[in-house]
């Protein structure tokens, strides 16, 4: 059982600098500091591939993260990576779309205290995921705090609490108790054929939240600026009409280019057909986003507009599942 | 003992329609539906203020809502508003910003099902936020599922479910348990003085959620459009400045408009000063929302704007707590 672990930075890898924390450490400190050696039957190989605090990763950092990965795939029987927690989900979702019909198990995790220091949970989440990666189910996935959560659905939740992340509008896949890893669910693998690599993505997107008052000119200017928008709902979703014409300016937008409507509400999703407003942002052309999180949304979006600029060929890519991302689910792209 | 139910609209108000729910009835109906009537040494009186699905409500309306309130200071001990759940919280929090000292309890409320749908939760409600209007405890309440939460605390954070409403990063005000309303603390009260209505906002603002690869150049043209941004950062809040340099974009436009960073994170609030990334972001001007929600967050920032347009009172005015919105406190507002 041969193990690699990827290291990209983040607090786990961080140690006090005049400037706050700063990620500094390579991965093999960081499993030397949490007492981790080759043992137990598998051994642990490891590579650094970036090392950033994860605010800063960019879009390309995912086609580099994920050409690490598929290129371990036909080496190793499952992969670790090592990462700041600030953009986890996001990578989670990128690798989830650009790495297809992964083989062996691919595990995020990281930690909120830096490995340096007293009480760190960097610890006990890589032994989380190092057990999770030897298991054999193949996808993507987040290892934090006794949680194995489904790479497309984890969403952090917390900006001080150890219990960061959370599996949104999906079950936890697998869990720690008394030391043993549970299985709650075996997912379902999504596409049996050969490990693809499909990187391309559009980073030209961007994430405004509906709030009261938000003007159809303001959203017309940015609507110019970009390829597509993620646009944050209230509730089960819907635009605003009265006053301020938002549903005309996003009409108006969604003939040329990806709108998505996604939830403010961390949970449920949305549902556009239950109230009037929602259904007259369907008639304008919006793309409901269901139960993805917000995170998997936007990836998505940009994964789909590095594929194709068509509008309807984008709505079929979102509203498709395509990693377990969606419970809705029309049809397997093929 | 007077209270006052004052009707807005919403899901609690709504009848099925062949365009979906639709807010179409008054108050009096919803309280003769929920079996509420002059009973119990107290007496209820109710006013329509607006009848809109609370997506349509603009920050124009919280004036409207706001001043009805005010007028009805004088002649009840308790005021009631039942209210669209997917605004509700900025409402709440506009309401604890514009009227200043209110002298009794104002308590907004709503359901996520129909009155006129068996099961509705709009009954439960409506009852435990007239009991809590009839305690006495001056302030800006949100009644929701047996909880009472300070109205500047909370969000919105299910679309479907009816535990809807959470009080965030602070505690419960009260809640019922068989059948009786326990308070579990008496919030401080702001403000001693006469009420005041104290209404200017601008709401020429927009909220932005940082995302990988936001684009430095879309956020000048978004910035260029309005008096102020929400940005909403990752975790303890930081801003990018590798591949494409967002911070030197910030950091122009913070020395002219406010730019407040607030959290994706639900739980914990922004720290800048933990992170290096945090640490720039603070020296670049960017004024931390701390642990304020993002509903919170958006409307203070309308409603200082709406007083001063000076980057530098802006900031003194976010970083006061002016209604309970903030843990971290420097000073009252004179």
């Amino acid at each position: 059982m041969k193990i690699l672990v990827l290291g990209t930075g983040g607090t786990i890898a961080s140690a006090r600098t005049e400037m706050g924390y700063k990620a500094t450490l390579g991965v093999d400190e960081v499993l030397q500091l949490a007492g981790i050696e080759k043992r137990d039957g598998f051994e642990v190989e490891t590579r650094d591939v970036l090392n950033l605090d994860s605010t800063l990763l960019q879009p390309e950092d995912w086609e580099v993260i994920g050409r690490a990965v598929f290129e371990a795939f036909s080496e190793y029987d499952g992969i670790v990576i090592t990462h700041g927690t600030d953009t986890l989900a996001y990578t989670s979702s990128a690798l989830s779309f650009i790495l297809r019909n992964p083989p062996v198990p691919v595990v995020l995790t990281g930690s909120m205290l830096p490995i340096t220091e007293p009480g760190s949970d960097a610890p006990r989440n890589l032994r989380t995921a190092l057990t999770f990666a030897q298991k054999g189910f193949p996808g993507i996935y987040v290892a934090f705090m006794d949680k194995i959560m489904l790479g497309t659905r984890v969403s952090k939740v917390h900006s001080l609490g150890l219990n960061a992340f959370q599996s949104i509008n999906y079950p936890d896949v697998a869990y720690v108790k008394g030391g043993e890893l549970l299985i709650r669910h075996r997912p379902r693998v999504f596409g049996k054929g050969e490990p693809e690599f499909d990187p391309p993505v559009d980073p030209n997107v961007v994430h405004l939240r509906l709030t009261p008052g938000l003007s159809p000119e303001v959203f017309l200017k940015i609507s110019e600026a970009v390829d597509g928008i993620v646009l944050e709902g209230y509730g089960a979703g819907g635009i605003p009409y009265r006053g301020r014409d938002l549903l005309s300016a996003v009409s108006r937008t969604a003939s040329q280019k990806p709108v998505v409507m996604t939830t403010q509400a961390l949970h449920g999703g949305v549902d556009l057909t239950k109230y009037e407003v929602g259904r007259r942002a369907l008639e304008a052309g919006v793309i409901p986003a269901y139960d993805m999180t917000k995170e998997a949304t936007l990836v998505k979006l940009m994964w789909a507009l590095g594929h194709t600029k068509e509008v309807e060929n984008v709505r079929r890519i979102m509203t498709t599942n395509i990693a377990g991302e969606l419970s809705i689910e029309k049809e397997r792209l093929g």
